[in-house]
Order: structure tokens, then C-alpha cells, then sequence
């Protein structure tokens, strides 16, 4: 966008975004070798279908549910067996999970600076609870904001209504950050103004959309605000 | 389900039940040698993950349309030049895909012991038109049913809704016929009795639901139809 609004405010969406969701694959490595990759990758893709196929049928089912639906299917799928105490296990891997590197100190950065931040995220309001103090997070958002509140998830505009209710301000004024290319086409269409973190150099997806922004690192998203405040 | 109701109809799914999307993987393999059963995966599942993204969010666009969309991305991702003559090449094959070897038969059975038959399919009606002319499938269906008539894309509600409205009788008494896990657990969720045509094993989708019956090839289908009818 060549002239992007005035940002007011972030939200930030949480998993693979704000939360680094490869810790998973590496536990999932050491319970099955040579296999890890490839349920990490399908437990994720699982775990998104199932939130859009409830979405769109009106079966909303927590998150966290969801989420081991997704796993228990990529088991069974990649003929792996899951027991009670690796599905603990790798489930509570993804409860607490690493914040990408830079992520910290671009979030202090960011409540230094007075901006007002959001996490806007699938997660139930207990994963985003448990997953930001896990990660250092405490203190750095104003909003934490789960979709749990409309049993919508995203792309379904009632899951982004939430950042404008809380803020206060339309979504053009606010800044969705998200890793996830399909968020930023779901975020975009409602009408946010848009950063996709392309950390792994991939494709855009083929939305008819274009991000406000890309970049590979939170840094960058620092920068991009700080620069549309002191227009 | 143990006493199902009398089947008064039958409506199929398309693309993967009627229609065999093998041959796509072919072609693939020979113009990306070693990455065609990629491609063609990559694909299958952008497609449907564009069309759930977009009916969650208000922006409908055509199958064929999102079809080609997803074809660009999967290139993209897996790093695979797709020129014009290529992409057509690949479009082209997925407008002319084969039948299953049985399932012409049990058209054709069904046919004779006048059941009412339906496709009720995601795809346009341009598409459907050239897939059943191309499986010399023409006369065998009552109703061709498009989800481009409500602009919604399975598993919305308004999308298995045509299928009641055509035969005028109560989803339950409609046997909804798919090869597709998560077809059938929308149109289970809709009220309709369903067979999941299972022709690789794959397990469940983990959707909290159980199909009303399950196999492995149409002539199944035909089987339960017909008990059913006779009971």
C-alpha cells in the first residue's frame, strides 16, 4: 500500500505469529524419528481445516479441541500411534511454546512506544493465557482476544470484529500482524490495514490480496509502525 | 446408524466420487517428473482450502476460478515453472477427468430402478456440463446442482440446502454420496443421511461425527440403496 493509514494500534495473531510453533516438530521428532516433520506439518494443516469446516457449518468447538482432533487425525493418518502420554505430551508442548528470537524486545519496543497491542487469535482465552506467560509475554498486551468470545474462527469477519470493538478505532487505523498468509487475506477483506511476516520466504497465497506490508521478522513490524506514527 | 431412514434420492459429490482426479497426478508427473503426486496433492488442498477461506468470508469466486488459483500456488510453493501451455494443459485435464470403472454401472443401476439422482457439487455448472458429457455420464442425473447458485461453498449450510429443495423431501430421506471425509460431515451436520465412499483406507477425519454408511466403491452405495428401499 502506498499510503497506509495512521496506525493506532497492533494486533497481533498468536500461533506461528507471536509463538513458534516449531518446538512442536522437534518433540514430535523424538517421539517418532524420521516422522516429525511430517506430523508437525499435518497436525497444523488438520488443526486450521477443522476451525474453517466448524466455522463454516456453525460447529464451533474450543480450540484447544480442535487441536487435538488435528493431532489424533495426522497420527492416524501417518499410521503413528498415539498413546495417552505422547498426546500429553505433545499437547502440552504446544501449550507452551517459544516466542520467535526478536519477538520480545519488538513487543517492549512497541509499550515503550505507547502503541496499544492485541493478540487476535483462534486460541481459547486459557491457551492464550497459558502461552503468553509462558513466553515472557506478561504485561505487553492491552486486549488478549480469543475468537472463543463470537465461536467464530477466522476468516469469519465476526472473529476479526474484535480488534475494532476493543480498540475502539476502525480496523484500517489498526495494524494486523499476522504469519499466517491467509490471515492477512481474511484480516485485508475485513478492511485492517495488514503485515504478513513471510519468515520462511513463501508464495503469497493466491487470495486476489495484497498485505499493506511484508517482512520476514517482528523487527520489521516495528519499523513499519514507527514510521506511520511519525508521518 | 442402524436403521436408517428409507432413502428416497441420492446426491453425489463430484470431483473425487464421480470423478476419478487420478489422471490430474499423471500429467503432473510428466511434465514435473518426481513431483507430480506432489503437485497434484499441493493442489486438491489448496482448492478446497480456498473455497472454505472464502466462503468464510464473504468472497465468492468460481471453482474453476479458485481451481486455477490453487494450481498457481502449489507451482509456486514446490518451485515448478508453470507456464501458460502448462497451466492450460493441467485445467484442461481437470475439465475432462474419468469416471471410476464402476461407477457408470451403478449410474446406470440406480438409473433402472428409478431412484432420483442429483450431483451436488462445488464446481460450476460449466464444469459439471463437461465433466459428465466427458464420463458419458449425460442422462443419468435428474439434477445437476451447483453450489454457484447460492455462492457458498460445502460445508455451508445454503450449500447442501439444494439439495432438498430439488428432490422436495427432507435431507434424511437424501442418501449424500462422497468420497470426501469432510463432505460427509457437513452434510451429515445438515441432516442428510451419508455414505463415505472410503477407496484408499484413510481413517476419519476427526469431525465428531460418524457417516450413516461407509465403503469402498459405488457398487456399495448401490447395495445400501437398495436395502434401503426394500426394507
Amino acid at each position: 500500500m502506498a499510503h497506509p493509514p495512521r496506525i493506532q494500534a497492533v494486533a497481533f495473531d498468536a500461533f506461528g505469529t507471536l509463538f513458534d510453533v516449531y518446538s512442536v516438530g522437534l518433540l514430535a521428532e523424538q517421539l517418532y524419528p524420521g516422522k516429525g516433520a511430517a506430523l508437525a506439518e499435518l497436525w497444523r494443516n488438520k488443526q486450521i481445516e477443522y476451525s474453517f469446516i466448524r466455522s463454516l457449518s456453525g460447529r464451533y468447538k474450543p480450540f484447544w479441541e480442535i487441536t487435538q482432533d488435528g493431532l489424533r487425525f495426522a497420527a492416524a493418518r501417518l499410521g503413528l500411534e498415539l498413546d495417552a502420554h505422547r498426546c500429553t505430551q505433545l499437547m502440552n508442548q504446544y501449550a507452551c511454546l517459544s516466542p520467535f528470537p526478536e519477538n520480545l524486545g519488538a513487543l517492549r519496543s512497541l509499550k515503550a512506544a505507547g502503541v496499544p497491542t492485541a493478540i487476535l487469535s483462534n486460541g481459547t482465552p486459557d491457551m492464550l493465557a497459558v502461552a503468553v506467560k509462558s513466553a515472557g509475554m506478561g504485561g505487553l498486551f492491552d486486549h488478549v482476544l480469543s475468537v472463543d468470545a463470537v465461536h467464530q474462527y477466522k476468516t469469519a469477519p465476526a472473529a476479526y470484529g474484535l480488534g475494532p470493538a476493543a480498540f475502539g478505532c476502525p480496523a484500517e487505523r489498526i495494524l494486523f500482524v499476522t504469519s499466517n498468509c491467509w490471515d492477512a487475506a481474511g484480516a485485508s477483506w475485513y478492511g485492517y490495514t495488514t503485515f504478513w511476516i513471510n519468515r520462511a520466504g513463501q508464495p503469497r497465497e493466491e487470495l486476489d490480496f495484497t498485505p499493506s506490508a511484508t517482512g520476514q521478522t517482528m523487527d520489521e513490524v516495528v519499523d513499519f509502525i514507527t514510521r506511520s506514527r511519525h508521518k
